[in-house]
Protein backbone atom coordinates (compact mmCIF):
# COMPACT_ATOMS: atom_id res chain seq x y z
CA UNK A 1 0.00 0.00 0.00
CA UNK A 2 1.37 3.24 -0.96
CA UNK A 3 2.04 5.96 1.85
CA UNK A 4 0.30 9.23 0.36
CA UNK A 5 2.33 10.93 2.82
CA UNK A 6 4.73 11.29 -0.10
CA UNK A 7 2.94 13.77 -2.12
CA UNK A 8 5.55 16.18 -1.01
CA UNK A 9 8.85 16.70 -2.54
CA UNK A 10 10.29 16.80 -6.08
CA UNK A 11 7.80 15.15 -8.25
CA UNK A 12 9.44 13.96 -11.78
CA UNK A 13 6.65 13.71 -15.07
CA UNK A 14 8.54 12.08 -17.78
CA UNK A 15 9.13 13.23 -21.44
CA UNK A 16 10.75 10.96 -23.43
CA UNK A 17 11.69 13.27 -26.47
CA UNK A 18 13.77 15.59 -23.50
CA UNK A 19 15.64 12.94 -22.24
CA UNK A 20 18.61 14.20 -24.09
CA UNK A 21 21.77 11.95 -22.16
CA UNK A 22 19.73 9.01 -21.31
CA UNK A 23 17.46 6.56 -21.76
CA UNK A 24 13.62 7.48 -20.00
CA UNK A 25 14.36 4.21 -17.23
CA UNK A 26 17.76 5.44 -16.52
CA UNK A 27 16.88 8.99 -16.44
CA UNK A 28 13.96 7.60 -13.17
CA UNK A 29 16.61 5.42 -11.97
CA UNK A 30 18.65 7.93 -11.09
CA UNK A 31 16.68 10.23 -10.36
CA UNK A 32 14.74 7.87 -7.51
CA UNK A 33 18.60 7.61 -6.33
CA UNK A 34 18.79 11.06 -6.09
CA UNK A 35 15.74 11.40 -3.79
CA UNK A 36 12.66 12.27 -6.13
CA UNK A 37 9.18 11.05 -4.31
CA UNK A 38 6.76 10.64 -6.97
CA UNK A 39 7.19 10.08 -10.52
CA UNK A 40 4.28 10.34 -12.88
CA UNK A 41 4.90 8.59 -16.53
CA UNK A 42 3.59 10.92 -19.14
CA UNK A 43 3.70 9.09 -22.69
CA UNK A 44 1.15 11.48 -25.44
CA UNK A 45 2.28 9.80 -28.30
CA UNK A 46 3.17 5.81 -28.13
CA UNK A 47 0.64 3.71 -28.49
CA UNK A 48 -1.08 1.73 -25.82
CA UNK A 49 0.79 -1.49 -25.80
CA UNK A 50 4.24 0.85 -25.62
CA UNK A 51 2.77 2.73 -22.61
CA UNK A 52 1.93 -0.73 -20.88
CA UNK A 53 5.29 -1.86 -21.32
CA UNK A 54 7.06 1.08 -20.07
CA UNK A 55 4.73 1.46 -17.35
CA UNK A 56 5.41 -1.87 -15.93
CA UNK A 57 9.60 -1.32 -16.43
CA UNK A 58 9.45 1.71 -14.57
CA UNK A 59 7.20 0.03 -12.08
CA UNK A 60 9.79 -1.87 -12.03
CA UNK A 61 12.65 0.25 -11.23
CA UNK A 62 10.82 2.31 -8.28
CA UNK A 63 9.09 -0.36 -6.18
CA UNK A 64 12.21 -0.90 -4.71
CA UNK A 65 12.86 2.22 -3.82
CA UNK A 66 9.19 2.64 -2.56
CA UNK A 67 8.60 5.22 -5.09
CA UNK A 68 5.16 5.67 -6.31
CA UNK A 69 4.47 5.49 -9.91
CA UNK A 70 1.39 7.65 -11.48
CA UNK A 71 0.00 7.22 -14.55
CA UNK A 72 -0.93 10.29 -17.18
CA UNK A 73 -4.86 9.82 -17.72
CA UNK A 74 -4.83 6.27 -19.16
CA UNK A 75 -6.47 4.11 -15.80
CA UNK A 76 -5.81 1.00 -17.98
CA UNK A 77 -2.70 1.57 -18.22
CA UNK A 78 -2.22 2.07 -14.70
CA UNK A 79 -4.63 -1.02 -13.88
CA UNK A 80 -2.98 -2.79 -16.32
CA UNK A 81 0.67 -2.16 -14.88
CA UNK A 82 -0.07 -2.26 -10.94
CA UNK A 83 0.64 1.26 -11.16
CA UNK A 84 -0.03 3.45 -8.01
CA UNK A 85 -2.21 6.12 -9.72
CA UNK A 86 -3.07 8.40 -12.07
CA UNK A 87 -3.18 12.37 -12.76
CA UNK A 88 -5.47 13.74 -14.44
CA UNK A 89 -6.24 16.70 -16.19
CA UNK A 90 -9.31 18.72 -17.16
CA UNK A 91 -10.50 16.83 -20.22
CA UNK A 92 -9.14 13.04 -19.11
CA UNK A 93 -11.18 11.00 -17.31
CA UNK A 94 -13.31 11.88 -14.42
CA UNK A 95 -11.65 11.61 -11.19
CA UNK A 96 -14.18 10.20 -9.34
CA UNK A 97 -14.64 7.62 -11.97
CA UNK A 98 -10.94 6.75 -11.69
CA UNK A 99 -11.84 6.63 -7.87
CA UNK A 100 -14.15 4.08 -8.65
CA UNK A 101 -12.06 2.19 -11.01
CA UNK A 102 -8.67 1.97 -8.95
CA UNK A 103 -10.30 1.77 -5.46
CA UNK A 104 -9.13 4.05 -2.12
CA UNK A 105 -6.07 3.37 -2.25
CA UNK A 106 -4.93 4.66 -5.73
CA UNK A 107 -3.23 8.14 -5.59
CA UNK A 108 -5.49 10.01 -7.84
CA UNK A 109 -4.40 13.45 -8.46
CA UNK A 110 -6.24 16.66 -10.67
CA UNK A 111 -4.69 19.38 -12.46
CA UNK A 112 -6.64 22.69 -12.26
CA UNK A 113 -6.20 24.74 -15.30
CA UNK A 114 -7.89 27.84 -13.74
CA UNK A 115 -9.09 29.23 -10.11
CA UNK A 116 -12.80 28.62 -12.08
CA UNK A 117 -11.40 24.71 -11.71
CA UNK A 118 -10.71 24.86 -8.67
CA UNK A 119 -14.11 26.77 -7.81
CA UNK A 120 -16.19 24.70 -9.83
CA UNK A 121 -14.92 21.24 -7.89
CA UNK A 122 -15.94 22.81 -5.03
CA UNK A 123 -19.24 23.40 -5.84
CA UNK A 124 -19.57 20.01 -7.21
CA UNK A 125 -17.48 18.33 -4.73
CA UNK A 126 -16.64 20.01 -1.31
CA UNK A 127 -14.70 17.31 -0.07
CA UNK A 128 -13.11 15.82 -3.39
CA UNK A 129 -11.93 12.05 -2.65
CA UNK A 130 -8.60 13.22 -4.54
CA UNK A 131 -4.53 12.92 -2.89
CA UNK A 132 -3.70 16.05 -4.40
CA UNK A 133 -4.24 19.00 -6.66
CA UNK A 134 -2.11 20.64 -9.37
CA UNK A 135 -1.65 24.25 -10.37
CA UNK A 136 -0.65 24.08 -13.48
CA UNK A 137 1.24 25.78 -15.17
CA UNK A 138 2.53 28.06 -12.30
CA UNK A 139 4.89 29.17 -15.25
CA UNK A 140 5.04 29.08 -19.06
CA UNK A 141 6.45 26.24 -20.65
CA UNK A 142 7.25 24.59 -23.59
CA UNK A 143 6.41 21.05 -22.69
CA UNK A 144 2.69 21.12 -22.51
CA UNK A 145 1.21 22.84 -25.28
CA UNK A 146 -2.62 24.12 -24.95
CA UNK A 147 -1.97 24.98 -21.43
CA UNK A 148 -4.05 28.36 -19.98
CA UNK A 149 -2.11 31.42 -18.61
CA UNK A 150 0.39 30.77 -16.06
CA UNK A 151 -1.02 30.72 -12.28
CA UNK A 152 2.24 32.43 -11.29
CA UNK A 153 3.34 32.33 -7.88
CA UNK A 154 0.51 34.13 -6.00
CA UNK A 155 -2.00 31.31 -7.89
CA UNK A 156 0.12 28.81 -5.89
CA UNK A 157 -0.19 30.63 -2.83
CA UNK A 158 -3.95 31.35 -3.30
CA UNK A 159 -4.85 27.44 -3.76
CA UNK A 160 -2.37 26.24 -0.56
CA UNK A 161 -5.00 28.92 1.91
CA UNK A 162 -8.50 27.55 0.03
CA UNK A 163 -7.30 23.34 0.18
CA UNK A 164 -6.41 21.12 2.77
CA UNK A 165 -4.93 18.77 0.04
CA UNK A 166 -1.60 18.92 -0.53
CA UNK A 167 -0.59 21.58 -3.59
CA UNK A 168 1.54 20.36 -6.74
CA UNK A 169 3.19 22.76 -8.57
CA UNK A 170 3.77 22.05 -12.27
CA UNK A 171 5.25 23.71 -14.98
CA UNK A 172 8.53 25.84 -15.79
CA UNK A 173 10.37 24.80 -12.48
CA UNK A 174 13.84 24.59 -12.50
CA UNK A 175 16.92 25.29 -9.98
CA UNK A 176 16.47 29.03 -10.43
CA UNK A 177 12.50 28.87 -9.03
CA UNK A 178 11.73 25.67 -7.11
CA UNK A 179 13.18 27.61 -3.96
CA UNK A 180 10.35 30.63 -4.74
CA UNK A 181 7.77 27.73 -5.81
CA UNK A 182 7.92 26.35 -2.30
CA UNK A 183 7.96 29.11 -0.46
CA UNK A 184 4.96 29.99 -1.91
CA UNK A 185 2.99 27.16 -0.80
CA UNK A 186 3.98 24.08 -2.98
CA UNK A 187 3.53 20.78 -1.12
CA UNK A 188 5.34 19.15 -4.27
CA UNK A 189 7.36 20.40 -6.69
CA UNK A 190 6.81 18.61 -10.52
CA UNK A 191 9.94 19.01 -12.97
CA UNK A 192 10.23 17.93 -16.47
CA UNK A 193 12.88 18.94 -18.56
CA UNK A 194 15.01 19.68 -15.19
CA UNK A 195 15.18 16.23 -14.29
CA UNK A 196 14.91 14.58 -18.12
CA UNK A 197 17.30 16.53 -19.91
CA UNK A 198 19.96 16.79 -17.22
CA UNK A 199 23.30 15.07 -17.94
CA UNK A 200 23.21 14.13 -14.20
CA UNK A 201 19.58 13.22 -13.14
CA UNK A 202 20.55 11.64 -9.80
CA UNK A 203 22.47 15.38 -9.02
CA UNK A 204 19.48 17.41 -10.65
CA UNK A 205 16.92 15.44 -7.98
CA UNK A 206 19.45 15.87 -5.40
CA UNK A 207 19.84 19.63 -5.44
CA UNK A 208 16.24 20.19 -5.65
CA UNK A 209 15.21 17.87 -3.41
CA UNK A 210 17.51 20.12 -0.52
CA UNK A 211 15.14 23.41 -1.61
CA UNK A 212 12.60 21.34 0.82
CA UNK A 213 12.70 22.40 4.35
CA UNK A 214 13.76 19.64 6.52
CA UNK B 1 -25.50 -10.06 -20.38
CA UNK B 2 -24.13 -9.96 -23.63
CA UNK B 3 -25.31 -12.56 -26.44
CA UNK B 4 -22.29 -13.11 -27.93
CA UNK B 5 -23.78 -14.80 -30.69
CA UNK B 6 -24.07 -11.12 -31.82
CA UNK B 7 -21.03 -11.59 -33.46
CA UNK B 8 -22.33 -12.16 -36.94
CA UNK B 9 -24.09 -9.72 -39.67
CA UNK B 10 -22.66 -6.07 -39.78
CA UNK B 11 -20.36 -4.17 -37.93
CA UNK B 12 -20.68 -0.64 -37.78
CA UNK B 13 -17.03 0.99 -37.02
CA UNK B 14 -17.72 4.90 -36.20
CA UNK B 15 -15.86 7.73 -37.95
CA UNK B 16 -16.83 10.65 -36.95
CA UNK B 17 -15.09 13.29 -39.68
CA UNK B 18 -16.69 10.50 -42.04
CA UNK B 19 -20.41 11.55 -40.99
CA UNK B 20 -20.83 13.93 -43.62
CA UNK B 21 -24.88 13.85 -43.07
CA UNK B 22 -25.96 13.09 -39.74
CA UNK B 23 -24.36 13.29 -36.44
CA UNK B 24 -22.56 10.39 -35.18
CA UNK B 25 -25.41 9.83 -32.32
CA UNK B 26 -28.03 9.41 -35.50
CA UNK B 27 -26.03 7.61 -37.62
CA UNK B 28 -25.50 5.00 -34.94
CA UNK B 29 -28.95 5.34 -34.12
CA UNK B 30 -30.23 4.44 -37.97
CA UNK B 31 -27.69 1.76 -38.26
CA UNK B 32 -29.34 -0.01 -35.13
CA UNK B 33 -33.01 0.45 -36.66
CA UNK B 34 -30.70 -0.70 -39.55
CA UNK B 35 -30.18 -3.81 -38.24
CA UNK B 36 -26.58 -3.70 -37.02
CA UNK B 37 -25.98 -6.18 -35.00
CA UNK B 38 -22.34 -4.40 -33.40
CA UNK B 39 -21.17 -0.77 -32.82
CA UNK B 40 -17.36 -0.08 -32.74
CA UNK B 41 -16.56 3.69 -30.85
CA UNK B 42 -13.68 4.66 -32.78
CA UNK B 43 -12.36 7.71 -31.78
CA UNK B 44 -8.29 8.48 -32.53
CA UNK B 45 -8.36 11.67 -32.06
CA UNK B 46 -10.78 13.27 -29.18
CA UNK B 47 -9.15 13.37 -25.61
CA UNK B 48 -10.68 11.25 -22.56
CA UNK B 49 -13.49 12.78 -21.81
CA UNK B 50 -15.15 13.62 -24.89
CA UNK B 51 -14.13 10.02 -25.75
CA UNK B 52 -16.04 8.39 -22.69
CA UNK B 53 -19.19 10.96 -23.31
CA UNK B 54 -19.86 10.03 -26.41
CA UNK B 55 -19.42 6.07 -25.46
CA UNK B 56 -21.84 7.01 -22.54
CA UNK B 57 -24.51 8.62 -25.11
CA UNK B 58 -23.90 5.72 -27.80
CA UNK B 59 -24.71 2.72 -25.04
CA UNK B 60 -27.58 4.95 -24.13
CA UNK B 61 -28.83 5.04 -28.02
CA UNK B 62 -27.99 1.56 -28.60
CA UNK B 63 -29.02 -0.48 -25.18
CA UNK B 64 -33.28 -0.68 -26.26
CA UNK B 65 -31.75 -2.62 -29.64
CA UNK B 66 -29.77 -4.82 -27.46
CA UNK B 67 -27.07 -4.01 -29.91
CA UNK B 68 -23.20 -4.27 -27.87
CA UNK B 69 -20.83 -1.33 -28.00
CA UNK B 70 -17.23 -2.04 -28.01
CA UNK B 71 -15.03 0.57 -27.38
CA UNK B 72 -11.72 0.71 -29.57
CA UNK B 73 -8.45 0.15 -27.88
CA UNK B 74 -9.58 2.45 -24.19
CA UNK B 75 -10.27 -0.28 -21.93
CA UNK B 76 -11.23 2.73 -19.44
CA UNK B 77 -13.51 3.85 -21.64
CA UNK B 78 -15.19 0.79 -21.82
CA UNK B 79 -15.09 0.23 -18.30
CA UNK B 80 -16.34 3.77 -17.18
CA UNK B 81 -19.13 3.94 -20.04
CA UNK B 82 -20.75 0.44 -18.75
CA UNK B 83 -19.49 -0.94 -22.86
CA UNK B 84 -19.68 -4.34 -23.55
CA UNK B 85 -16.47 -4.71 -24.62
CA UNK B 86 -12.83 -4.18 -26.35
CA UNK B 87 -11.54 -4.08 -29.94
CA UNK B 88 -7.95 -4.56 -29.95
CA UNK B 89 -5.21 -4.22 -32.45
CA UNK B 90 -1.95 -5.18 -32.38
CA UNK B 91 -0.37 -2.41 -30.40
CA UNK B 92 -2.69 -1.64 -28.12
CA UNK B 93 -3.23 -3.35 -24.53
CA UNK B 94 -2.67 -7.27 -24.34
CA UNK B 95 -6.11 -8.94 -25.22
CA UNK B 96 -5.24 -11.20 -21.62
CA UNK B 97 -4.64 -8.02 -19.89
CA UNK B 98 -7.95 -6.43 -21.04
CA UNK B 99 -10.15 -10.19 -20.29
CA UNK B 100 -8.55 -9.98 -16.64
CA UNK B 101 -9.75 -6.24 -16.27
CA UNK B 102 -13.31 -6.33 -18.18
CA UNK B 103 -14.21 -9.84 -16.56
CA UNK B 104 -15.72 -13.23 -18.45
CA UNK B 105 -18.46 -11.52 -20.05
CA UNK B 106 -17.26 -9.04 -22.19
CA UNK B 107 -16.59 -8.91 -25.57
CA UNK B 108 -12.75 -8.84 -26.66
CA UNK B 109 -11.79 -9.15 -30.22
CA UNK B 110 -8.05 -9.05 -31.83
CA UNK B 111 -7.78 -7.76 -35.09
CA UNK B 112 -4.91 -9.77 -36.92
CA UNK B 113 -2.57 -7.34 -39.44
CA UNK B 114 -1.18 -10.74 -41.12
CA UNK B 115 -1.27 -14.27 -40.95
CA UNK B 116 2.25 -14.18 -38.80
CA UNK B 117 -0.10 -12.50 -36.37
CA UNK B 118 -2.34 -15.25 -36.13
CA UNK B 119 0.58 -17.97 -36.09
CA UNK B 120 2.14 -16.21 -33.17
CA UNK B 121 -1.23 -15.95 -31.50
CA UNK B 122 -1.80 -19.67 -31.55
CA UNK B 123 2.05 -20.40 -30.63
CA UNK B 124 1.75 -18.57 -27.42
CA UNK B 125 -2.48 -19.22 -26.67
CA UNK B 126 -3.83 -22.08 -28.75
CA UNK B 127 -7.23 -21.68 -27.66
CA UNK B 128 -7.31 -17.70 -26.74
CA UNK B 129 -9.91 -16.20 -24.77
CA UNK B 130 -11.80 -13.87 -27.23
CA UNK B 131 -14.72 -14.09 -28.98
CA UNK B 132 -13.85 -12.79 -32.49
CA UNK B 133 -10.84 -12.45 -34.86
CA UNK B 134 -10.35 -9.36 -37.18
CA UNK B 135 -9.03 -9.84 -40.61
CA UNK B 136 -7.95 -6.23 -41.04
CA UNK B 137 -7.84 -4.78 -43.48
CA UNK B 138 -9.45 -7.21 -45.87
CA UNK B 139 -9.21 -4.73 -49.03
CA UNK B 140 -7.33 -1.16 -49.02
CA UNK B 141 -8.57 1.58 -47.16
CA UNK B 142 -7.96 5.25 -46.96
CA UNK B 143 -10.05 5.46 -42.70
CA UNK B 144 -7.05 3.79 -41.75
CA UNK B 145 -3.57 4.56 -41.94
CA UNK B 146 -0.46 2.80 -41.42
CA UNK B 147 -1.91 -0.53 -42.20
CA UNK B 148 -0.20 -3.51 -43.78
CA UNK B 149 -1.13 -5.06 -47.07
CA UNK B 150 -4.70 -6.54 -47.46
CA UNK B 151 -5.45 -9.85 -46.99
CA UNK B 152 -7.71 -10.08 -49.78
CA UNK B 153 -11.05 -12.74 -50.30
CA UNK B 154 -8.36 -15.37 -50.12
CA UNK B 155 -7.25 -14.24 -46.75
CA UNK B 156 -10.55 -14.38 -45.08
CA UNK B 157 -11.31 -17.79 -46.25
CA UNK B 158 -7.69 -18.81 -44.66
CA UNK B 159 -8.42 -17.73 -41.37
CA UNK B 160 -11.79 -18.90 -41.06
CA UNK B 161 -11.02 -22.41 -42.40
CA UNK B 162 -8.31 -22.20 -39.45
CA UNK B 163 -10.21 -21.40 -36.49
CA UNK B 164 -13.58 -21.46 -34.88
CA UNK B 165 -14.16 -18.15 -33.47
CA UNK B 166 -16.01 -15.92 -35.52
CA UNK B 167 -14.07 -14.49 -38.34
CA UNK B 168 -14.80 -10.30 -38.51
CA UNK B 169 -12.87 -9.07 -42.17
CA UNK B 170 -12.63 -4.93 -41.51
CA UNK B 171 -11.25 -2.67 -44.64
CA UNK B 172 -12.97 -1.32 -47.75
CA UNK B 173 -15.96 -3.42 -47.35
CA UNK B 174 -19.16 -1.64 -49.28
CA UNK B 175 -22.23 -2.87 -51.30
CA UNK B 176 -20.65 -4.01 -53.89
CA UNK B 177 -17.97 -6.33 -52.17
CA UNK B 178 -19.54 -7.59 -49.52
CA UNK B 179 -21.00 -10.76 -50.73
CA UNK B 180 -18.47 -12.14 -51.84
CA UNK B 181 -16.43 -11.46 -48.50
CA UNK B 182 -19.30 -13.20 -46.58
CA UNK B 183 -18.70 -15.92 -49.09
CA UNK B 184 -14.90 -16.41 -48.03
CA UNK B 185 -16.04 -17.02 -44.87
CA UNK B 186 -16.50 -13.75 -42.60
CA UNK B 187 -19.38 -14.34 -40.15
CA UNK B 188 -19.50 -10.57 -39.67
CA UNK B 189 -18.39 -7.25 -42.22
CA UNK B 190 -17.23 -4.32 -40.56
CA UNK B 191 -17.93 -1.17 -42.39
CA UNK B 192 -16.78 2.46 -42.06
CA UNK B 193 -17.73 4.53 -44.41
CA UNK B 194 -20.60 2.49 -46.12
CA UNK B 195 -22.92 3.61 -43.13
CA UNK B 196 -21.07 6.84 -41.60
CA UNK B 197 -21.50 8.85 -44.77
CA UNK B 198 -23.95 6.89 -46.48
CA UNK B 199 -27.02 9.84 -46.79
CA UNK B 200 -29.36 7.03 -45.19
CA UNK B 201 -27.48 4.66 -42.64
CA UNK B 202 -30.74 3.12 -41.86
CA UNK B 203 -30.99 1.81 -45.53
CA UNK B 204 -27.33 1.24 -46.23
CA UNK B 205 -27.79 -0.95 -42.80
CA UNK B 206 -30.63 -3.22 -44.01
CA UNK B 207 -29.04 -3.38 -47.56
CA UNK B 208 -25.63 -4.57 -46.09
CA UNK B 209 -27.42 -7.16 -43.62
CA UNK B 210 -29.88 -8.73 -46.22
CA UNK B 211 -26.30 -10.06 -47.64
CA UNK B 212 -26.29 -12.42 -44.83
CA UNK B 213 -27.94 -16.10 -45.71
CA UNK B 214 -31.23 -15.96 -43.72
Amino acid sequence: MVNKQQIRGVYLVTDRPLCFHHTLSEVVRLAALGGVSLVQLREKESDSRTFLELAKHLKEILTPFSVPLLINDRLDVCLAAGADGVHLGQSDLPWWEARILLGDDAIIGLSLETKEDYLSLMQTHPNPDLDYLAVSPVFDTNTKTNTKPAWGLTGVTWLKDKTDLPVVAIGGIKDSNAKAVIQAGADSIAVVSAICSAENPKLAAETLSKKFPI
